[in-house]
């Protein structure tokens, strides 16, 4: 039996799938159910609320990815859920294209190259697929838009939290995956998939740390980035004022503190910064003053093999979206209450009653708070 | 022997290979042989008909699917001969993303969430890499363009009928695929793609049933779809008359009858309804009947290991096409005869000489009837 | 131990994973240190040259292929990298979509169906995977936008040949790939990804042939092909003068010089012909003469596993561009001084120092030389 088994592992050669993985996931959405108030709407979260929204795929994902040496790594992720105008839907185009750079055999140092999530924030990094609520925030979010960009980015982490970072996802306590526990980068700044507009790049730097305090895990982070955002000529509506070379400070400060759901668990996250904002009573582009963070708590029930997450979130938001039309300017309170329900771990429901209050202005819409309420809806499969 | 058998077997673990699947087709044509009328055009069929077409890619798919847990299937198709605009071809474009989830461990009863081909005609649901002619019959495709839209679908069928329709692709007797002895559904009714634009959904349903008389295998079906089409912005030329909220009627109810070729085969289908479309007494987009079929008589010659398919269709309609310009209006009387050659599994040569007349007339194109004659080529890759 | 060998092999069935496999590769770039002239541009090399170009993925892709039967190959490379407009980067859009049909069981004869290399020019055949230099010569590569088309192509070569061919590339002497000793073929010739324009194929050969001198392996070879190029609507600018129907007369000869780098390698090349070209003096875009090429010189140093090649390389071109704005026309001067590291076989890093002397003009920029000098960076992984 030991010369077979040595005869067979020495002749053993590489195979192509041994070192590239595909998975991905989907997602299925409505959110028409229960709506009483069909003008609320939120553009970064899901173009398929209110008024003529229907069934909606929010995202198509595949991941092509692998250890392709002992200190490379690679990982491209197409969304085939991505618009190429307005009116053609599902186009394949990247989220993520990076390969990280080890500089020791365990790639505790490494430098990440290529588009990837930028480190500002817990929820931000953490995967849509494991995320509760539908959405993100908007606090947080409205940092960067698809939550990534070009970048160089330096990470490091000991050997022991990689593995935690990592089991966090397994056993499905809904982690961030690993973003290092100390994270410093630079990058163009005008978000995903976007031109760079100017010769600065922004600068990001990240510090979290997750430990365990008897049979709880506990992370709490600190982080913050700088940098100038151009306003895009694309995104201005005719006859908004802005200052002459589009050049806006943009920059946030974030806390962030998980516990996780073991069995209960508590996300909360708060930034303040500067960036530009619609102003409605000058009609201009300014730079203004942005705060507003969030609080989940959850609950992990495992019946059987079934899991089961019921959760609340509160989230505040007073600020623009840089990247939206005239840098939008918003105010945003929203209670979610939701369950989700994993009867195996390639498929999964989760319902959520949404209770929002919306204020959403630029040139074109002056006046424009909508409130209401909706069920929303999303089926999930992974694999 | 016995005990290294167990051993192996019982420490395999899952590969991301064994769950995950990719495979996929390709089709090269070329349309411009013995020609005689370069004005003969057809924008739903194939954009490299007539005048200026060349050398063309109709098709580039590639199939990630897999049955990830017992009740769990998944499927998700691009297309990477989709156009993002008409100056630039060859995008990568969604054509199915859905998923199934059985209610049973067989997954007779079973529902369908994500973009996937509406139960809406037998030609419509067997695959392009199937079909013998070049392309759909337009009376039954210009119901769904691109065969497909976001919905959500109940199918069910034994599972012997399971094994049937999957048995009648395999064995070369070109089958629809398995789209179940009943369904129903709703869907978005904008058709593949194109984003929702008002508040209902469509409703189809679908009843077919394969059997065997002696030796031949024979599948009757009838199905209908009921909705209201918006005719989007975009797609109307300036000018043109339409009802205020650009809602239409937009219903059919049709009747198929397939014989496979065992080795004689007839597949024949035929629809009525109503659904807008362009007039040019009053230049205006209104709603008006539609109705047409077509007869395929096929042979199935099987040479060593080679499959010839000699074929002959006959295909008419008369009504409007919902996702053209102006929702142009068509007359089409059409003859093919051809062949369909593959020498072996992986690859395919078909030629078919087209004898057609059509009528497709919008605001700018008002008289417009072409008749003509050309030959048609097409190589096809299977993966 | 025999028989159990003896049973595993013959009921091993075939599974995807054997017949199909994937590869890939992606470029990572930054271009603004030590630039001296942010006005220095080259849209066809990299369109993050000078002014606001930042952090840049240059190209990400993907590679489906198989042997699928014994006499059938595809090939399908998407890039995911690509623009769907000037706002909207990083789509999946094929570079490669093609099938080789072998006439013999050792394809020696074989023809190429649908979109992929034109076989002029090595340059433009080797892949960028491969090339030292960051961009292909202006000189060659102006001949055919990304290197492809639509078209189908035969190519011979004997079976000795297509192992050199393929060893060329293994050991890291960075050939071409296999596009035969003798080539031939028709395209439609507006580029690739573009649609064909008018009722023409452009016709292209090409001969070329690798053997060895002692230690040095040596590949001389010429190519020409003929056409008519017609300049697209959507790349004039408005004012500018055309023949009427827009069809340009496209034609070059050019003949290739290949030293593989044993250690010390040369590359040769050099291109004559006729194409449409602006002309500042007449606002109107003529077929005028055109010619250039470049010489390259490296080093192959292999110390342990790593590789490191040295290289430089001086371009020149005087024509038009028949792909960009008004066909525009340059006259390209520039010296390129460079280093690649190979420290594993999936990483590499390029530093290359440009010397640069540019002249491009069309109808809105008429007088506009650029000179500069700049350090180029790029990281690329291979999987």
């Amino acid at each position: 039996q030991i010369t077979l088994q040595k005869a067979d592992s020495t002749t053993k050669k590489s195979n192509w799938y041994d070192n590239l993985s595909l998975r991905g996931y989907a997602q299925f959405r409505y959110n028409r159910l229960l709506e009483t108030n069909d003008k609320l709407k939120c553009e970064q979260c899901d173009r398929s609320w209110g008024e003529n929204g229907g069934l909606f795929l929010r995202r198509v994902r595949l991941v092509f990815f692998g250890q392709i040496s002992k200190r490379v790594y690679f990982y491209i992720q197409p969304d085939f859920a991505s618009s190429a105008s307005t009116t053609s839907l599902n186009f394949g185009q990247l989220r993520d294209a990076y390969f990280d750079i080890g500089f020791d055999d365990d790639n505790e140092f490494r430098i990440r190259l290529g588009q990837s999530k930028i480190p500002y924030g817990f929820e931000n990094m953490q995967s849509s697929q494991n995320r509760l609520t539908l959405d993100r925030n908007d606090a947080l979010n409205s940092a960067v838009a698809n939550e990534r960009d070009l970048g160089a980015f330096f990470y490091w982490e000991p050997k022991a939290t990689r593995a935690l970072f990592s089991e966090l996802v397994k056993i499905g306590l809904k982690g961030s995956g690993d973003y290092g526990v100390f994270a410093f980068g630079v990058f163009n700044g005008q978000t995903a998939n976007k031109p760079e507009l100017n010769n600065k790049l922004h600068i990001v730097s990240r510090l979290s740390y997750p430990f365990q305090i008897k049979n709880q895990i506990i992370e709490p982070g600190i982080q913050a980035y700088t940098g100038k955002f151009v306003v895009a000529k694309d995104q201005l509506s005719p006859g908004v004022k802005t200052v002459s070379d589009l050049n806006y400070t943009d920059q946030r400060v974030a806390a962030s503190l998980i516990v996780y759901p073991k069995p209960f668990g508590v996300e909360a996250e708060y930034n303040i910064g500067r960036g530009p904002e619609f102003n409605k009573l000058t009609d201009s582009i300014e730079v203004q003053k942005l705060s507003g963070g969030y609080v989940l708590l959850n609950y992990m029930i495992k019946h059987k093999s079934q899991f089961y997450y019921p959760f609340v979130k509160y989230q505040y938001y007073d600020g623009g979206k840089k990247h939206e039309r005239d840098a939008r300017s918003y105010t945003v309170k929203e209670l979610e209450i939701g369950l989700e329900w994993q009867p195996v771990k390639s498929f999964e429901l989760v319902a959520m009653y949404t209770i929002s209050n919306r204020r959403f202005e630029d040139f074109s819409l002056k006046n424009n708070r909508q409130a209401g309420q909706l069920l929303r809806l999303q089926a999930q499969v992974n694999f």
